[in-house]
C-alpha cells in the first residue's frame, strides 16, 4: 500500500509514528510543509520537516515534541553573550549541527530536497520525506500592533508572541510561484490513499496545499483522501490552531474544519467521540464521517487512530 | 605610546598578554594575520583572530594556547554522524557561536575589519585588533604525495598533515591583490614603535608582510622596528616553524630568521641567551641583537621579553 500523508510538525510526525506502527509493510511518502522554515544566525531552519526526522528516526525530545533528546545549549548561550539573538527561538546545540549541513549543502547548490534525503540518509525515519517544494515560501501572519497593521514571520507569531494578539490574516508568502519538489506529484499521482493528519489545517497542511498543483493533484487522484481532526470539543488538542484558523474565518470545530478542506478534496474525515454530533453535519456535506477516539496519547493510541483512517478510506473507496 | 604588533596565533597572543602586562598605558594596535583563515562547515573560521581575542579576553583555553576554555563538542559530534567533516579540525561548541556570527556578518555585507571589531566588544582585548586584510587570502602549501605535487590549505598541513611531509612551497595566495584592511596603514604610520612577537616568520608575519602596502609602510615609517625570535637553539619553541622555513630557503636559527626579515625591515632583534652566540653575526648584518630569556613561560617573563624589546627600541631609536 502506497500512503501519501501532509504533514506539519508534532501533530503530523506523532501521527506517522502511529501509522508506521499500523502499516509497517506500507511505502510511506511524506510531503512536509517548510512554510514554517525560517533562517536564524544565517542558518536555514525547517523545524516541521526537522521535527518528523528526529520523531521517525528515534531523537526527538519526547515530552516537548520538537528539537533533539539530551540537548544542550551552549551555542545559544554565546551567541545571547554577543547580543545576536533571536533569544525566544530555541536552537539547540545538536539541533544546530542538522542546520549547519542544511545550510551548507543549500549554499553549495543542492536543493532542499536533495538536502532532506541526505540528512534523513542518517535518521532513516522509515518513510520518504519531500519538502513541499524547493522554493522559499514563508508563512506570514497580519497583525495589529498599536493600532498599526504589521506581517510577522509565523515563527514569531507563534514561538515569541505565542499567538497571544489576534491573527488578521494568513499569507504563505511566495506560494503562489513555488513548484511541487521533486516526487511530490508523482507521489500524489501513484498513491493508494492520500491522509491529512491531525495537523493545523490551515499553516500546517493550508500551506502544502498552497502550492500550485498539490490541491489539484490530490483532488484528480482518484484515490480516497482522509483527514483527521486536530480539533477536539471546540479547541485544538495541542498548540494553538483556534487563533489561525479564526483568522481564515472558520470556527474552531471539528466539522468547520472539515468544510474548510471542502468535500472537492476529502472524502473522509475522523472527529473525536466526543465530537460525534458533528457527524451528521460533515456526512449532509458530502464527506463520510466517522467519530473515533482522536487522542494521540501513546504509539498504540495513534496506531488505532490511523486503522480508523485507513478503514474510512477502504469504505469511501469502495 | 603607540605600539604596533603584528601577530599570528598563539605566540603572538601570548607575547601580547606579556606587553599589556609591561605597559598597561600603551595604546597596542595589532595587525592579525588572516591568512590561515579557512571556510569550515559553511563558516569562516579565524584562528589567528580569535587566538588573540580569546586569549586577551580571558577566554582561552590555557593549556592547549588555542579554542575556547571548558569547551565541549556536541556540535562537531552531531556533524560527524551526518557524515560532515573534517574531523581533524578541533571546533567546540562555544568557538562555533563566534564563527556562526562572524559568517552571518559577512553574509550580510560587512567587511571582516567590521566583524572583527563586533566580535571584541564582546571580549574586550584592551588593544585594537585588526585583521591584515579584508580581502581573502590564503596560506596554501606545495607537498608532494605519491610522487604527485599538490598544493593543501595551510590547515591542512599543519593541522591535519602535522607538517609531516616536507613544505616545497608556502604561496599567500590571493596577496598581490589584498589591500590593508581600513586602520592598518594609519596604525603603522602613526606607531611609536613596531613589533613582531616570536611568531613564525613565514606564515604568520610573512603573510601580512606579503600584503602589498605593509612592508613598505613599516619600512617607512620611521620609528624602530623589533622583533623577538621563535627559534631557540636551532628549534622552534612551539609549532613546527622549522618546517615551513625549510620551504623558502630559510635556517631554523635565530640569527637566519633575522635575517628572512632583513635590515630593510628590522632595526633590532631579540635572541634567547642560548643563542648569544649569534648576536655578533646579526649585529654585522645590520640588525642591532640582544640576547635575552625568551620563553613565555609565564606572564611575567613574557613581559619581561616585551619590556626588553621596547628597550631595544629605544635604543634602535636613539
Amino acid at each position: 500500500m502506497r500512503i501519501v500523508v501532509l504533514a506539519g510538525g508534532i501533530g503530523g510526525a506523532r501521527f506517522l509514528r502511529g501509522l508506521k506502527a499500523a502499516e509497517p509493510e506500507a511505502e510511506i511518502t511524506v510531503i512536509g510543509n517548510t512554510g514554517d522554515d525560517i533562517h536564524l544566525f544565517g542558518l536555514k531552519v525547517c523545524p516541521d520537516l526537522d521535527t518528523v526526522m528526529y520523531t521517525l528516526g528515534g531523537g526527538i525530545h519526547e515530552e516537548q515534541g520538537w528539537g533533539r533528546a539530551g540537548e544542550s545549549f551552549t551555542v545559544k548561550e554565546e551567541l545571547a553573550a554577543y547580543g545576536v539573538g533571536p533569544e525566544w527561538f530555541g536552537l539547540g546545540d545538536r539541533d544546530f549541527a542538522t542546520h549547519i549541513v542544511r545550510t551548507q549543502m543549500i549554499a553549495a547548490g543542492y536543493p532542499l530536497s536533495a538536502v532532506t534525503e541526505a540528512l534523513c540518509a542518517r535518521w532513516k525515519p522509515g518513510v520518504r520525506l519531500i519538502p513541499m517544494s524547493d522554493d522559499r515560501v514563508e508563512t506570514h501572519v497580519a497583525i495589529e500592533v498599536d493600532g498599526e497593521r504589521k506581517a510577522v514571520h509565523f515563527q514569531e507569531y507563534w514561538v515569541r508572541l505565542r499567538a497571544s494578539v489576534p491573527a488578521q490574516a494568513v499569507v504563505p508568502v511566495g506560494a503562489e510561484g513555488a513548484k511541487p519538489a521533486p516526487g511530490v506529484l508523482e507521489a500524489i499521482a501513484e498513491a493508494d490513499v492520500i491522509l491529512f493528519p491531525p495537523s493545523n489545517p490551515v499553516v500546517s497542511i493550508g500551506t502544502i496545499l498552497a502550492v500550485p498543483g498539490i490541491r489539484e493533484a490530490i483532488a484528480e487522484a482518484g484515490v480516497p483522501v482522509v483527514g483527521l481532526s486536530p480539533i477536539i470539543g471546540g479547541a485544538p488538542v495541542r498548540g494553538m490552531a483556534d487563533k489561525v484558523l479564526a483568522a481564515v474565518g472558520v470556527e474552531s470545530t471539528a466539522a468547520a474544519a472539515a468544510a474548510h478542506y471542502g468535500s472537492g478534496l476529502l472524502d473522509g474525515w475522523l472527529v473525536d467521540t466526543v465530537d460525534a454530533a458533528a457527524v451528521a453535519g460533515v456526512e449532509a456535506a458530502g464527506i463520510r464521517c466517522r467519530a473515533v477516539p482522536l487522542l494521540m496519547e501513546s504509539v498504540e493510541a495513534t496506531a488505532r487512530m490511523a486503522r480508523e483512517a485507513l478503514t474510512l478510506a477502504r469504505e469511501v473507496g469502495a
